[in-house]
This record gives C-alpha cells, structure tokens and sequence, in this order.
C-alpha cells in the first residue's frame, strides 16, 4: 500500500489517479484541486461561452449525465477528491504536504509516497496598465465563462476585446459573434493569427474567415493601456481606442509550477517542469504531467511546451503507470492540432517556419491547393495545404491545413509520419480510404510528398503564393480562357491554354525567371516541370494556384 | 526515344502516361483503349446513377471542365490515345501489337519497346439460367450507368435487384432510393455486405442503415436463375421470386488478363498478374498496375486482389518511374477503403476474421462504441469500431468502423500504422488533433490500442457483442437505473451502478463467469478490471456495449 497525493484535478490529475486506480487497487490516492471541480472539460468553455452547451456542468459530466465530483471518485472509482483546497507547502524530506481549505480554512497535513503535480497553467499576466476591474477576463477559469454567458444572457454585452489571436481568443471570437452577435475586436501583437502553429499564407485565411464574419482583426498591434469608467477603453498600439464592455485577456499561459520550484524540481526557462521520458522530475518519488511539464519535440528533437489537452490525457496514463512500475515511455510529441471556425478548419502538425528557422533547419516548404473530394462531386470542398520539410533528408518538419473539407484526416496521418521521422517518400506511399464521398483516390499528402521529391531531386520549385505579387521575370498563365477572364493575373504575363503551350513557350526566354501559373497548381507544377526538361534555367510554379494566392492576397472576394 | 504502348486508359494506364512523360519527353507514348474514353472516374458511377452527379462526361472531365479526349492527352500531355481500339493479338519476340479499330474494323500493328498492362478487370459472369436482356446489366461499363439513367429519368424502372453485396451493390441500392424511390432488393450470398472487409457485426450495422431505408435485402441467398418476359422474374436459393423491371450483376469482378496470358505473362490461381516490387511481369519490359495485377498484403506478405481506384493511381506512378529507371518500389497496400451509404460511413484496413482465420493467425479483436467528439458536444455522434491485432505480438491486422461521425482520419492513422508494421502499443501513442468540435482528448485508436494490450496483458477480455446473447454466467449490469429502465439486459443479471458495486460484487461467486456490461464500453472494462483484481476468475466485459450489442441483435428500433 502506497499514499499518492496528485495536486491538480484537470485531466491529467484525474488521468493519472483513474489509471492508477485500475493498476494498484490498494493504493491511497488523493487529488488536491483549488477550484470547486475537478475533470472539468476546459478545452468545451468556448462551446459553452456560445450557447453550444447549455448546461455549465455538462463539461463536468459522464456520458451518463453523472458529475464527476468527490462523491463519484469516491464511489466509482475510490479515489479521494480535495476541493477548493489549495496546497500551501511542501516538505520533500519528510514526505508531508500542507493544504487548506479555501471555504473552512482549515489546514490539513497529508503525507505521501508518491507525489504528481499535475497543476497546469495559469493566464499569462497583464503587462500594461489597467484598472482592477471585472470587466477584464481571463478564459483560462471556468468560472469566467459562466460570468460571461450571465452577462451575454442579460443583454448587458455589446462588444468585446479579446487580446491574443491563438487557440482560445480566436475561439472565443467565433463564440462571440455567432450565437450573441457581439460586436468583437481581436487584438494580435504578431502579424498573423495562431502564431504558433501557422505561418502567415495560411494564418491569412483565417484571418479572413473571421473578418468576412464581421470580426475586426487588429494585427501587428499591442494593447498600451486600459482606462475605465462605466465601459472599458482600450488603448491600441496603432492609436485606436476601443470601446468595449468586456474585455477577454487570452494573451497566453504559463506553467504553474511556483510550488514545484519551490521544493527543488527543475524547470526550464519558460518554467516548466523538466521531466524525463517516464514523466518523471528530478526528484526521486516526484513526477509530473500535463500543462506544467515540456515534453520532447519529436521534430527537433528539443523539450517543447504543449499545453494540449489530448497529450495531458495521455501523460496522466504515462505517469499512473511509470508509479506502478511498468516503465512505460512518453516518446514526445509533435504539437498536433486543429480548431474549427464558422465551419472552416484550421489544423497543423509540426513546426513552422518560425520554429524551423529558430532550430537552423535546412529546410523547404511546398503550397497545395486541393478538392477534398472528386471536383465531379457536388459537395467537393477545397483544402488549402503547406508541408515544411528538410531539404537534404526529405525528413517531414511540419504541416498546416486550412479549409471547409474533410480535412483533418491529413493532419492526423501525417502526425503518424511525422511522429516516427518519415519522409516526402513516405507520404507517396500512404494509402488513404478512398471513395467519393469522402477523398480523391490519390490524396493531399501523397501530392505534397512528390511535390517535395520533385522540388529537390528535379529542381521544378514551388513558389510561395506571396510571390505572384511583383514578381521578377516572366509569367505563365496556362489557364483556359474563361479562367482568365474571371481573374487577370497581373505583371508581365504571357497567356496561353495547357492545349497550346508547346508553341508558345518556343518564343520565351529560356535564361529569365518564369513563374508558371494555374488556378490550383497541377497544370503549372506539369508544365514548369516541362519547361525545366525543355532548358528553362530557372522555372517555378506557383504553389496552390492563383486559387491560394487570391484568398490571401485579397485580390478579389 | 522509346516507344512504349499501354494498354488500357482508365486510372493505371492514364497515369503511367502522364507520369512517364514528366520523366522521359521524348518517348512516344500511346494508350489503347476499347471503350470510347479514356480517365474515366469509374469509382463516381454510382453517384451519376443516383443523381449526385448529373453530366455522364463530369466523370471524364478535369477539374476546369475540359473532358480527358485524346486531343486533351495529345495536346496538353503529347500522348497519344487510340479510343475504341481493341488489342487482337502480340508479337512479344517482335515487339510488334496488333490492334483493330472498332468502329472502322482497320486493324494497325504498333512497335513498341515497353508494354504496360493496364486492362483492369471484368465483371464475373453470371453462372445461374438467364435470358439474354438488355435489362441484366453489370456496373461496370459505364455506358450502362448512362443507360440505367435514361430509363430511370422516363420512369421506366419501378424495381430492382441487384445480385451482389459488395462495395458496388451497396453504392447502387442507395443511388436506386435515394433520388428515384426505386423499390430495390439486394441479395447477397454470404451471411453479410461486405464480405470481404467486414465481420458480421459491424456489417449487421450496415444491414440495418440499409433497412431502415426500405431496401430489401436477403442474406445467405443466391439466384437460382432469371426468366423474362415483359418483366424480369428473379428465383431465389429460398424460393422467392422478384419481379423486378431491371437486375445488375454486382457479383464481383476478375481480372481482364487473357491476352497477358496469351504470351506468356504470369498469373496467380485468380488470374492477377505477378509483378514485382516494381510492378514489372514476369517478361522483360512488360510492365502491369491496376486491377489487372496482385500486390503484396502487407498484412498477410502475401499477393492480394486489391481493385482499388486509390492504389491503381500509385501503381501507375510505380510503372511510370520503374520504366524510366528510377527504381521506385511498390511496398504493397493493405486494402484500406471506405463507403458511405445514407450518411452511414463504413470503412476497413487490414484483414478481417476470415481472413485471419484462413491465414492461420492467432489473432483476437477488440470492440469499441466512441463518440467522435465530446457527449457534451450537441452533434457528437458514434463510432462503433472492431480492430484485429495477432495476440503474441500485438501486431496490427485490421480494422473496422462504422457510425455517422467523423470517423475516416482514424482508418487513415490505422492504415499508416498498419502498412508499417506497427503494434497496439503505438495507438497509444498515436497523437491526433484534438478539439472538441472534431474530436475527442483521447481517439478511438488509442482506446483500442489500451483495450488489446488489457486483453493480452492483463486479462481484461473484451467479449463479442453477440455474446451478450445466451451467456451461461452471471451478467453484471453496472449502468444507472434511468439507463437500465431504458432497455432491459436479459438473462442472469445483477443490477447494481458503478456508485454502488463495490458492496455488490461481494455476493457474487468470483469462479463462476462474469460479463460486465454498460452502455458504450468504458465503465464495464473499468468494473471488469477491478473484479479481475478482486479474484474473479473469468471476467469479461461487453465490446462496445450495450449500445452496440442492441443494435446488432435488434433487439429494438
């Protein structure tokens, strides 16, 4: 028989408690949380902020409509539940934790074996000025939702400011808009949405997802202060001043590891708990899970902070099962996501050009345009794709996806990929469920494999979408007619069908710059890699078509 | 410059063509086909029949409505296509190929100095008495999709049978109700659809979409023959006769290998060409792909019958490269495919119980009911799920799903696993994108994965849905009283929530069998694990559970 006290009751707490439960019967396990619930679904607090749940304990709840509170650990699982108890100090030596009772004020004294901290993260703080206020939010508390779906149900909210344009602020930005019509501003220090995950093509689709939804984007700009009287005033960077009566700080989070350095757990620079691949601390007896922890980055093989709630699932069953003894292993991860906007999906895998460029990667990326069903079907929908890769080992870095199609398959296929260090090759040979309800019988990553293959064995390169817009040299445009017609493209542009090319290429230049383009990259990727057989020196096609470049490039819509 | 001829211009011949010509401009490349297009999207048949798609030529189109003639393939590809041209005889010590035009009987010889077979399959025959009739077509031909649809639009069809329930005759009967109302029976000689991807369970889900539809179907019955006269009278192996205005042959297809065979080219005992791992035939520069030729199950390692729409692409770009001395290599494929029926997805990798059995695994399976996005969510839906591993070594060898979730990316992941020879292990680990409005924190994959390293490791056994039927043993229903008052499990069963059966489990005899049910699946493997650790001998819990178990055995809707 063993004491084991896991302070968190989110899911890696609660993962890792439920899993022991099962491997050790007769061990004594106690979850120690602050807040009045424990396993409380956070990821659904958007859902709930937009009315997509009704029910505030929902997220608490089994499938059976059971909340998951101290009584049900107690009775389904026998494992004891603390809450509204915080933890207050820590003798390693004698293996006591001190905690109190936030309602009682009681102090308790609780000795351990095993001890897992499992306490998440806490909202980045404010750093500019601004009023004590409780108009001025974080998402992060659960307590904040139903706060803002009191006020919303009031009528009392007319406008919002949400500052920090990743996951949880662009979330909220849909929530929002689309059950309360609420007029929102997001506010993003960096040039794009997501930064993290994105780069800027595709952060660019989001950003006009949200903007044709009447949501106003403020990107590049910083909030300088906030003045109050009845409403809240926010200072722009740019020089704006909002007026709002809400304001959503989703700015970003930090590991809540205050108590963990206290004892002497090692921490990174970002202060997350150092662990190994057991999940374990440096500290013997002590381990660690979830939104507290880095874990290795399968890509570049460095500690990253992903605060997900898929992997905190599973490190809470890593860690259950390290204490039990089975030596399991938590190999890293990759940082797969995605989240669903006013029905467009945005997804990624891997690391960006920021993070590629940070590690020193030889790397190279390629654009696709794609139907995530035959064209033929009346539902085919499209799939904006770009894959990051090493250049010399053809090793797969990174992929995002963007669109209203059935696309989140790709990004989890490539998570197995990418996950186990497979290449460009790999994908050519990944065998999809095809059928036309659902796919093409060849799909999006077989395509950005050998497009990858092509660009550094048979030098036929794909063009960044942003390079249509002035670019040095000669344009292709091997569009049908009609196609043209419905989109000029501008610049030194020579136009001509895919059925009359031949000829005309004869006239050109073979020593200049051509950039071949089509509307959605298959006929410009066929024909620049022709016009490369036929001695063009320096021949590019434009990645995901005029189709890609359009959408981001704002030129029409 | 060579010469190279293929024959046959759907899938696998058009995209050798193509992809040979990217890599060699100058060789003379001509594709000979008897029908009178080429790129047909065969796969997309059903969908013209139904409706979905209205122009029979959108199935031969590009995505900028430019149909795939021979003039698209000369101009824009430089090959040449030679339409109603049928191959009559070849001189392989010659190289020479004789080949007739069928509309102007002008017979042409071709040189070549490479060959690819690319002829596809078809149809079986039909092996009971039948008339000669027009109104017995298989679909196969796309001209008979064209022809069905010219009847069915004068209202001429008011029933059908179609012999056959595999993927073809499952898409037809719903493309026959779905827009015509056609009163449709579908008769299939095994004892479930699908047969050679699924097991009974999870097709017994498709029988029942397929029911609820109105469309009849007849299990373990074959046709004993067809008479005619204005109408079409169907006897079958359990004496009924249909009238039926039209029947189609759905009853499979062979590979079209004779003129292969007839110099020389080898074939297994289903008439599938040999090929290697560069898909070259047993005969020096002959080269085949598609549905005409056998790969390697990378399940089984042994050469399989994969008629996929999806593999004739990359088996074409094998050829291609193969022939351009690139030594690509085909690893093989596993089967992994889809279908979705009335909103109903069923898709499959790997091998099924048949096929195990036959192969001489030892193998076991796991069951699961999942939600494919949280229960809070309000359009989370069911997957219910069946996967096969071998037991030693908890290698991957298939798996099956069915629901109306999202539930195609967690095939794709399977097959990515599978094809790499991967293990239950590695669903644990398998990291997904995770957001509540696609998906949950833990996938499907990773409970599936846990279930059979429980059932291997541990003991905890997962029981066959159907073995809720007739258990000789005790039945421990650990669900809520709401739940149980909602469907009654029959026979031996204790009552009792998972609140409460600590208390009530002591009663029970530990020698005696045990089959822990609940709803989905997770609470009984949580109880079976613990009355597992309590000392009861035999335990299981019900795969999927009750959930499942209901709706195969229909015991309501």
């Amino acid at each position: 028989m063993k004491t084991v006290l896991i302070i968190g009751g989110m899911a890696a707490g609660c993962k890792t408690a439920t899993r022991l439960k099962r491997l050790q019967p007769d061990y004594e396990i106690t979850i120690i949380e602050k807040k009045p619930f424990v396993s409380y679904g956070t990821c659904g607090m958007p859902f709930y902020a937009s009315g997509d749940v009704e029910d505030f304990m929902a997220l608490a709840s089994t499938p059976w409509d059971m909340v998951r509170d101290a009584d049900y650990f107690k009775n389904a699982k026998d494992i004891n539940v603390l809450t509204q108890t915080e933890v207050i100090k820590i003798d390693n030596n004698n293996k006591i934790l001190s905690a109190k009772n936030l309602i009682t004020q009681q102090e308790i004294k609780l000795k351990y074996d095993y001890l897992v901290f499992a306490t998440g993260a806490k909202p980045a703080e404010i750093k500019f000025p601004h009023p004590e206020s409780d108009k001025i939010l974080d998402f992060h508390n659960p307590l904040n939702a139903k706060k803002f779906k009191e006020l919303a149900q009031t009528g009392k909210i007319g406008s919002v400011a949400i500052i920090g344009g990743g996951y949880i602020g662009v979330e909220l930005a849909e929530a929002m808009v689309s059950l309360w019509g609420i007029e929102t501003h997001l506010i993003e220090m960096t040039d794009r949405l997501l930064p993290n995950s994105l780069d800027k093509e595709i952060s660019d689709l989001l950003v006009k997802t949200l903007s044709n939804e009447d949501i106003n984007i403020y990107l590049q700009t910083t909030v300088q202060s906030i003045e109050t009287d009845e409403n809240l005033f926010v200072h722009l960077s740019n020089s704006e001043v909002l007026n709002v009566d809400l304001v959503f700080n989703c700015t970003g989070i930090k590991p809540n590891t205050s108590m963990a350095q206290s004892i002497g757990i090692k921490t990174n620079n970002f202060s997350a708990i150092e662990v190994d691949e057991q999940l374990r601390t440096n500290l013997t007896d002590i381990w660690a899970a979830g939104d507290c922890i880095c874990s290795k980055n399968l890509i570049t093989n460095l500690p990253s902070f992903f605060p997900l709630g898929s992997l905190a699932n599973r490190q809470g069953k890593i860690v259950a099962e390290s204490i039990a003894g089975l030596n399991p292993e938590f190999k890293g991860a990759i940082g797969t996501n995605s989240i669903k906007v006013f029905g467009f999906t945005i997804c990624s895998a891997g690391i960006n050009e920021k993070f590629a460029t940070q590690y020193n990667l030889n790397f190279a990326s390629v654009w696709g345009t794609f139907y995530d069903r035959p064209d033929y079907m009346p539902d085919s929908k499209t799939i904006f794709a770009k894959m990051l890769y090493e250049k010399n080992t053809l090793l797969l870095l990174g992929l995002q996806l963007a669109g209203a199609g059935e696309l989140t398959r790709y990004i989890d296929a490539f998570s197995v990929f990418a996950s186990d260090k497979k290449t460009a090759y790999d994908l050519t040979n990944f065998e999809h469920a095809y059928t036309p309800t659902h796919s093409n019988p060849m799909n999006p990553l077989n395509f950005l494999g050998a497009m990858a293959i092509s660009q550094e064995k048979d030098g036929i390169i794909c063009a960044n979408p942003y390079e249509i817009n002035n670019f040095q040299g000669q344009i292709l445009d091997v569009r049908e007619k009609e196609e043209i017609k419905a989109l000029k493209c501008e610049g030194n542009v020579i136009e001509t069908s895919i059925m009359e090319f031949r000829n005309r290429i004869m006239d050109l230049d073979k020593t200049k710059p051509l950039l071949v383009v089509c509307q959605k990259g298959p006929r410009s990727y066929e024909i620049a890699r022709f016009c490369r057989n036929s001695g063009f020196i320096d021949v590019k096609y434009l990645g995901g078509g005029l189709h890609l470049a359009r959408l981001i490039l704002d030129k029409t819509e």
